[in-house]
């Protein structure tokens, strides 16, 4: 298996996440890519022609993205229970996952109107959109910390690289501070070996 | 059934087309919203703590979102095929949706670019860039246009979906003339009923 990776996409960390729950991180040769939005990587774009990462091919050649793609076949293709087959559980850790991803959409364009635009370009009300939409969605868990707890799955699993992608470029906001409950279960959750294992930034 | 509705939302539509070809979609009430990524709406962030459309509430109270999860639990609960239960055809049904929503990723971007950034702080290497994910993931499907013949799932409805969005907003582009393959197979279908019932634009 090879995935097409870049150290501090928190959609590829989420791939990684799952292949060490799953046990079979070390299967998986990882093939370093670029995925700027503006500076496109040819070699990615043949394998996705969407030119992002994550991106991943199977030992039959199959290729798989995004992220929630490849996550649903690790754990379908290796028994895992990340992705509850039916039932409420499944809704809920789908669900979840939205939440996590729709967190870090907002603030990878945050990062790219920061980072990566023209400085003379930047617009601010844009900037503060989207951290505020990170911002009600804390909020609506740090109201209702109890749905985390004893899960491990895909919903919960996403959300610790949301909240670790935070850490890494938003550490001056303070999520832990704004959302202490949520901040007290991340605290033990990320205590996770998948997620100590996996962030290489 | 509740769905957080905006008439020219593709994600929206994808819901409805959905809806339609299960045969539900007249048992669907829908809830104007506004999802403006800057100007945000209080009672849509109450359901979806993003504030993005679409948001779906179930008869029971379950609240689902992103588009994803809506079309899988609709697909699930009336007995539906869009989404195959396992197998060679769930992935590349599930990956053609990764492609299709990343096409719709990139327009979005692109559209509120140009139409909601003030105009002096338009980047156009940004917006260049987007326009460039589109013509890369449509080229690699005018290429292989074999793959879409005969399917109904929730990856070439997802497709539709994209290039109806692209017919609203980026008409002068003129994907037809530059992808014929691709504009032949989407004649065809975008003739279904499920199509044909759910642009509203």
């Amino acid at each position: 298996m090879k995935l097409h990776f870049s150290p501090t996409s928190p959609y590829v960390r989420k791939c990684m996440v799952s292949a060490h729950e799953l046990g079979v991180a070390d299967r998986i040769t990882l093939l370093p890519s670029k995925a700027h939005p503006v500076d496109r990587d040819a070699t990615l774009v043949a394998t996705n022609p969407l030119g992002k990462v994550p991106a991943f091919i199977t030992d039959d050649g199959l290729v798989l993205y995004d992220s929630r793609v490849i996550c649903e076949w690790l754990d379908s293709s290796f028994n895992g229970r990340l992705f509850p087959r039916e039932g409420a559980a499944r809704w809920h850790a789908l669900v979840l996952q939205s939440l996590a991803d729709g967190i870090l959409d907002a603030a990878l364009l945050a990062r790219y109107e920061e980072a990566a635009r023209p400085e003379a370009l930047r617009w601010a009300d844009w900037q503060a959109g989207q951290i505020d939409k990170i911002r009600t969605a804390l909020l609506s868990l740090d109201q209702a910390p109890e749905q985390l707890q004893g899960r491990v799955d895909i919903g919960t699993l996403s959300l610790a690289c949301a909240l670790g992608y935070l850490d890494l470029r938003y550490d001056a906001w303070g999520w832990r501070t704004r959302f202490p409950r949520l901040a007290e279960w991340a605290a033990g959750f990320m205590q996770r070996p998948s997620l100590q294992a996996s962030w290489s930034a």
